[in-house]
């Protein structure tokens, strides 16, 4: 195997010393002579040198890279997320870097306490359930970092929302709209915060409607395909006609287990879900959903972190991204007396 | 803010030098008595300092880190791939680090240029197309990696391969086996070396069976869901009874151009896809296909990689998976003489 080319070997043929070489290869050279210079990138070139990764970013306290940490990288919303935020990335020469926790809180907690550690340069924050003590000590690091849904709460950091609230109504309101008066709602036990406030503005549709929701309407299961499959029996027993289901993974999981019983969506069931993951239109019938921007909320999650990053003392941003209801074909229109 | 705590306030606290302390958190502090390495410990929690990670990895020249190339995060395929990546990577204390290249070569070629100049312990590349001078340079500069099913050449490195030629052929041989004599195969033109090797599989099968391939039964379509979509009427012209779609995508994507034209799966066409992502269950018909161990193929991948790490001398490595054939609804059995 060839023996490495070391900075040693660059200041020898260049007839300087080590410290010339690193100050010059590192952008911090303005002292020396033109020749010197000249001398020492030449050496460099000839020899097919690359700096020391480490050694460089000891003095440039910058590695381009921004880390962006996701619950589930299983899930079609966050790989789409991921690709806006590549493209932005991409753009300004920076490179991401994914972590991917799964629904361990343990690893969500291991991931971050090592991204305290290593020095990239800002942080998007897709995760749930984070630590305040975790935040307060990114913001003692001053790492810049951009929370995605997080909590109504004023944090010390910029922040992307989308507009769950309204989500919730739409959804709701629609199935409503269709002549629907027993509508369930599908979701995990103690969510994020952004689920919370689609289950709130479900409530609030319902109540606005005079309709009582009942305790059985309230379906709780894991927030994933499998989950939705899993509840299929809980949403027959409860009698409704329409549920709205808080991700597209949950209605797809239902469409699995309503087959397998023999039943038919929407004649059987009403659906509506959330996301608008591509998946939607590769189903049947087609999933009428509610739409968030993901590829958009992935650039621009990474637009403010790199605005953050290029300016620290920059006023605090907030963005909050609409949402609008995308009708297809899963949710059947009945008589109001039904 | 809070000022950062420094390596001279845990040296000063501890009544000692910079240089005693850097080395005794560094884990080369043998040299010195017990007095003062503990001295130095409990200076260094009492005020929370937590050391330069860069200046750190000069010392010590390991991250825990590897990297993970992967040409598209969109494909269930990758993210079951990733999963098994980071269950092993966990386990051994190892971070992950995702990119997701995007079909674009390019991207490719920046990633990789930035993993060379970054100390990661390895890298698991599982994009096509990797360039031989690239991987000339990552073995000069001693960066263990490890090839997802690259090509048959003997290269200097730690190599899992899936059996993809037997694949071609379980997936051919079970469709001349319900009764099929017109069988085509959806793939991309000039694709990847474990694709061609499923296009040999399938020919080999037509051959072995004396059926002879029509041009027109070979349809080239970009490898997605929307590749598969869009091949939908080049399918119907072509007049077969049956496709082998060479992953589960393409054979999803036919699923949804099928139903907008008011055919079915599999009265109107038979359809066999490839990887048995989880979608396979949730998709109607439940879509019969050629099982790789996905999940597995991920662990493999990061233990071969990690044990390189830990032993760089050790015998290269290579792991064959094999495939089986999953039958579920896609495929109708026909009377030979259709």
């Amino acid at each position: 195997m060839v023996r490495k080319v070391t900075i040693k070997d660059v200041a020898a043929l260049a007839q300087t010393s080590v410290t010339t070489v690193s100050l010059i290869l590192n952008h911090k050279g303005q002292r020396f002579s033109p020749e010197t210079i000249d001398r020492v990138r030449k050496a460099q070139v000839k020899l097919g040198y690359t700096p020391d990764y480490f050694a460089q970013n000891m003095v440039n306290k910058q590695t381009r890279t921004i880390a962006v940490l996701v619950p589930d990288i299983n899930n079609p919303f966050f790989s789409e997320f991921i690709q806006g935020i590549e493209e932005i990335a991409y753009q300004h020469d920076f490179i991401p870097l994914v972590y991917s926790a799964g629904t361990q809180n343990q690893k969500v907690n291991y991931y971050l306490k090592e991204l305290v550690r290593r020095k990239v340069d800002g942080l998007i924050l897709a995760v749930s359930g984070l630590d305040e003590v975790i935040l307060r000590q990114l913001a003692s690091q001053q790492m810049p970092y951009i929370l995605l849904d997080q909590s109504e709460k004023q944090h010390q950091s910029d922040e992307i929302m989308v507009q769950d609230l309204i989500g919730g109504q739409l959804a709701t309101d629609y199935l409503i709209q269709q002549g629907h008066r027993r509508i369930g709602i599908v979701l995990p036990a103690n969510s994020a915060w952004n689920i919370e406030q689609r289950l709130l503005g479900y409530r609030k549709t319902l109540a606005a409607h005079q309709i009582t929701v009942q305790e059985d309407w309230i379906i709780n299961t894991e927030l994933s395909k499998k989950g939705g499959y899993q509840a299929t029996d809980q949403v027959i027993a409860s009698g409704v006609t329409a549920v709205f289901a808080v991700n597209d993974e949950l209605a797809i999981g239902l469409y699995r287990g309503f087959a397998e019983r023999q039943l038919s969506i929407p004649e059987n069931l009403s659906i509506v879900g959330y996301d608008n993951v591509d998946w939607c239109e590769y189903v049947r019938p087609k999933l009428t959903t509610v739409r968030q921007p993901i590829f958009e909320l992935g650039q621009e999650a990474a637009r403010l972190l790199l605005d953050r990053i290029a300016d620290p003392k920059k006023a605090i941003q907030q963005r909050i991204l609409a949402v609008d209801l995308i009708k297809r074909d899963s949710v059947q229109t009945v008589s109001p007396g039904k």
